[in-house]
């Protein structure tokens, strides 16, 4: 279903080349200031940037549709809405015959006997996490306190930022594209978050980072790392300030313990690239060539950033 | 909340200590054989053996407690409850003043205001993934076609099967603990499985996989490794019988491919070890050193396949 | 929360007097055939007509935010939002120190700590049945084949249609208004929907109708008559096409029978009167007159049976 | 579903004649005190009594599974069960082929493909408002300050209690039954409780209400009279303590409003009667006389306060 959260929800709607895309927050309290410029921040964070975004360019001012008076949220559901201007949709091809390699393409047709929009990913677009962000907006102004740093800490593997320029002009040249791994770290979180045995932290953060169209991966503290340690390495004792090494990334028992929530994200290259791509023509049943045109990220990873604390504050908006 | 899923929905309740420990299963369609019997498999392969598991010996034979009929589920709730015999508490120390590096004495009794059931880890206990097993044997008997192949698959950071005796026997020898990771990979999965923008395949396994104890991690597919690759070599081309590589784990946009569903989740060393731990005392204000006695698990990851296949059954049992 | 339903889930939003109201549906089939023009008949049912209703006229067009390509719905969510046009919010009073009797005023301003939208009920308008109606109109096409009869049966105490006229135009005099009772009947239900032991026909048609502002009782088949009937009175015997009388209105043990779906609903007067009311001032601490200004309908129970229709319809297609 | 609430989740499971009867708490807070003795007393005003319950005698004690530990609550699933001893199933005729007029025997056969345990009614018997009442014991401690006056205002038509034992005998000599009415009212409940848009107090106490075994009808406040009043006469004004008439029965726009909640519930006669009656043979295809042997209620009527008490506590419990 579209929306997640039992206090405070969140629904999305919309496509990538409709009318618009939008988010319904259901369960924010009452009596926050809000306005529109509130959003900027976090949507100039997500916006593709240098020679590693698309070029596509939208506005992406928010109206907001219903749940404000007079400057304050009322308790009733905030709907946030982003119409589209910019969609070209002659830039997308017809994928009906030439699925595109990692793309939902195939299997949103499958599944809705051909009645989804295909234009621009339709309800599968990157697109549909904007209103994401700005979900995440309101629930960081309901976290008030909680302080969020989330970042890019890997670019094609590597962790060396100076590199990385260079790393992005390659691959445009060659037409292909570069995956990353995100870094969130969120301090003063209080202790007593997550509701086990299901709705454990890690648990309600998985579930809405692996939302983010591109996730592959998702650790917490040590991580995979922490599988070939031995106990005695990997305990993390208590010290008078809580936890002392945060080996286990602010969670015990799926319960937060005090000290900063920290993860790590594995973002996969994306998709669409233009280089030319072998895969199956069903039409002609038989392979084919596939030269993906339009606007697209040549590094998806570096907009997520935002995406996954935006993903992290609603949950936490929700747990709290 | 103690409940998870949407259509088929399990319910998990119990301690480790108190009366035994129980789950109900709503959304079982009528007409299922199921016997007693039919649960002995699973819960063997949970059972710890060899001496890298806890000495706690439970018969664990499940009541069937409603649901069924003449040897048939009726439609109706399914309840499966496992008696506690086994327990000695005086085994469990008092964690309050000196609570256990890892586990969840400290936090529970934070939230719970101390009114939680300390006993050998209450409802935190990993005891709670009995009926969580007995559930996924329900879930693989509504799955049926599809096949589930889950095992340890690195111990310790070795992937070398040989050498895992011996790294056992040190840990034990040494009072320490060890952790390990495990690979599932489900067959004949149909096309369409996963409801995004929410509920993507990825999101709903990682949300049941993390209830788990004790999991630090969860990939799919090519995972963190796929977030150094780049787009020609991370795509996956179709071919006349589907995805080719299968590096997105049989997955595209969040909805299940056709390609087996594959995916790693890391197991941490076990928290309760017997070698002593320098560690805080509340009580005292001070460092402290803490030897756990009692009877745990050496190395839980070994038991942890069956039970990631217990959780991965019962969210495509919701999901079909 | 402002959803309801697990499988067709309709989301609320909107105010009376702010940008519009709308309605999210998740969990609509794909394939469906949908245009604006489709609406205009629930939407043209539910508007306020004659003498009994509000002179407040919109034009009721909806706009379609997502969910649609080419004329078909795509299973995405389907969002449906009416711009608010003919809002003359001045008519509004200052309800704070003089709630109006009836009226949630009070009640939303000390639970939303007066930051609700007071201006024409807000988030608790009348005006958010039109999505609903919206809603109604995509429920009855998932439901192909059954048929809906829903109407006004009294009208103040009245089921002498004849006599309706004469006492809405003589309660307009006296700057009054009127209740009445909606009955609903749907034919060609199948047998077998409804899920107990909680989700009875019953329990999810009661749950909807209670959503709609000023209903005060609602009854099935027999209903409080059926309180004095003996069982061999009451009972219903199947004859060769199902139970003869109905007397359960359409239900058995909270699964729909085969039979009509039936029941009646109790509608109050609408509390805004012009007619001057004694009531208690909050500022001045003492009883004071109160004179409703503004448009308001004399008769809401008129406008009613849509609404219910709706309601029905968004129960049985959550259920079919 | 067979669960209820969002916050205090209320799950039931069982049959008549199975192994028990039980429910699931989840969302209870912690350190509340318990034990098997603070259910008598609830557990005694649903046993049937008199010369119109039903001869069926169980001790009714309950088990606690779970969520206890030295006398509180702690927080986790509190699992109540009731052993079933007391069954005759040989009492239960077969119905497949002659379903008993206003039982769920027929639509629960083609629901369920046979699958469904007819003994007693099964999943569908008024023994699983047992653990309802326990569930309603425990919310209502939760609800401490609050004061239930639930209880039978009408029997068979006659408000007058002095004629009720006489009615009662009488039927009973006829081999019939007998409905009522039951009025509830809540003293002491909070302003500002309910959660429109979808989720009033009226809906979910009629959600709740409506999954009790033979209601028919629920009316808040004036009810069905309200259709027939005038708005000038309908109409609450405020006093300074309040709403004066509390013809909304403590409810405005769905939400509380200080004044008692006050609603009544209509219920019908028992469908189990000894007289004969005649309903249709799906095997001989052809109209039959059926007689309903077993131990059955005469007045299940006079059992229902309790249950609709214990229904409005767990609802009242999971919004405050």
């Amino acid at each position: 279903m579209d929306s997640f959260g039992r206090i405070f929800r969140v629904s999305v709607f919309g496509e990538s080349h409709g009318r618009g895309v939008g988010a319904v927050l259901d369960g924010v309290p009452d009596g926050i200031e809000l306005e529109a410029s509130d959003f900027r921040n976090d949507i100039d964070r997500r916006r593709p940037s240098g020679p590693a975004g698309s070029s596509r360019r939208e506005e992406d001012v928010p109206e907001i549709l219903s749940g404000l008076y007079e400057g304050h949220t009322t308790g009733a559901p905030l709907t946030i809405f982003f119409p589209n201007h910019n969609t070209e949709s002659s830039d997308y091809q017809d994928f009906d015959a030439l699925p595109r390699p990692g793309h939902a393409d195939y299997v949103a047709a499958v599944k809705w006997d051909w009645n989804n929009d295909p234009r621009g990913g339709g309800h599968f677009s990157g697109r549909l996490t904007l209103p994401i962000v700005a979900a995440g907006t309101v629930a960081k102004k309901i976290l008030d306190g909680m302080s969020f740093n989330t970042s890019l800490v890997e670019l094609g593997g590597s962790q060396e930022r100076e590199k990385w320029d260079e790393m992005i002009r390659s691959a445009a040249a060659e037409g292909d594209s570069l995956g990353g791994i995100v870094e969130c770290v969120v301090d003063n979180v209080p202790i007593g978050l997550g509701e086990p045995f299901w709705d454990s932290v890690e648990s309600l953060v998985s579930h809405a980072v692996f939302s983010i169209p591109g996730v592959r991966g998702i650790e917490f503290g040590d991580g995979f790392r922490s599988s070939a340690m031995k106990g005695s390495e990997h305990n993390d004792p208590f010290g008078p300030q809580g936890p002392i090494k945060n080996g286990s990334g602010g969670v015990n028992g799926g319960i937060s313990n005090g000290a900063p929530l920290r993860f790590r994200v594995a973002v996969k290259p994306c998709s669409s690239i233009s280089k030319p791509q072998k895969t199956y023509n069903f039409a002609k049943e038989k392979m084919d060539t596939l030269v993906v045109k339009g606007r697209h990220d040549l590094c998806f990873a570096m907009r997520v950033p935002v995406i996954v604390e935006a993903m992290t504050a609603i949950v936490l908006a929700d747990l709290v």
